[in-house]
């Protein structure tokens, strides 16, 4: 008889995957390092994931779950888009840099192209884009966003400023204080003027 | 005795390599399998490296060499700062759509944080941004860029740009021509008034 499945023997296994994961890199990490991680054993593992990519998928669809409920509550707040894009980017630093290890993650494997992206990948990358794509267009309606260029390059220009900043401070920890209390304040004077001066 | 080495059989291997590596993903690809594909012994491939990482690293070092000469190329043309950095993000589109390959594993190898990025992988980062900020000073000085907020911010505004703009033409080939024919134009009108109308 198959023994029942705990929701918290399941989050206990998420949890070791990120340590083992974030150590030693997905593809030299194994469902048995996860299982010794977890102090249960790999049959165990098998009772709740397939195999690691469904795990890291597993991994992917709570952030994916998170980011969308996050999305909304910041949306319905009583803002300008602009600062509501602001209010996201500063509780962004503050959820990755408190979770390096699962941030880490999440940043590395969304990041890759040479190798096959899951399906739960694809997906969670796709709905940011979708997210920021509706908060924008929201803006251009609100009159807070410029309608040109196209939605997409405005969406490109956001993650991926918002991003790059984040990586630095995966690369040079020193720095994360430093992104926490100024980054948000920056883009938001970069976001609303540029950096040219012409 | 010990065969000489040339430099067209060198350029072979890392041509090869290339190839092997944007199919397999780097952790996949095996010097055996590189040597197949170039056509050579793995005990040639050995005269001339001492193991796949010693590869990726001779592929990084070649770029970073083009890249550094690219740059000043581009710096020296009599123009001012937002005119130089837009040529230089027409060029790069060109150049990563028309060695596809390549991009993807610059893309992807220098774009880990969990695993250890070898010192050419760092170099490489760290001078891109080192000429981009060079750039950008000479453009507060000559009155193009603006002073505040503080340069490596700039930075991280420009790279991500470009990067999250490129990853989407990996993402969707379908993108590229667009990408190519207007992603410098929408980039330049973006930092110029950035995409917040406040």
């Amino acid at each position: 008889m198959a023994r029942p499945r705990s929701p918290e023997k399941k989050e206990w296994i998420r949890k070791a995957a990120i340590r083992v994961i974030s150590e030693e890199g997905f593809h030299r990490c194994t469902t048995d390092k996860i299982a010794e991680e977890a102090g249960v054993s790999v049959g165990t593992i098998y009772n709740y994931f397939s195999d690691k990519t469904d795990i890291l998928s597993y991994i992917f669809r709570v952030e994916h779950k998170k980011l969308n409920i996050y999305f909304q509550r910041v949306s319905s707040k009583d803002l300008s888009v602009p600062e509501k894009i602001k209010i996201l980017i500063e509780k962004y630093y503050k959820y990755v840099f408190n979770n390096k290890r699962l941030a880490r993650i999440i940043h590395d494997e969304s990041n890759k192209t040479s190798e096959d992206l899951t399906q739960e990948i694809f997906n969670y990358i796709l709905d940011i884009r979708k997210n920021l794509k509706a908060l924008l267009q929201e803006g251009i309606e609100e009159g807070t966003i410029y309608s040109e260029p196209d939605l997409d390059m405005m969406v490109n220009m956001l993650l991926g400023s918002v991003n790059a900043i984040a990586f630095l401070g995966y690369l040079k920890p020193e720095k994360v204080d430093y992104i926490c209390s100024t980054a948000a304040d920056n883009l938001y004077v970069m976001l609303s003027r540029g950096i040219f001066l012409t």
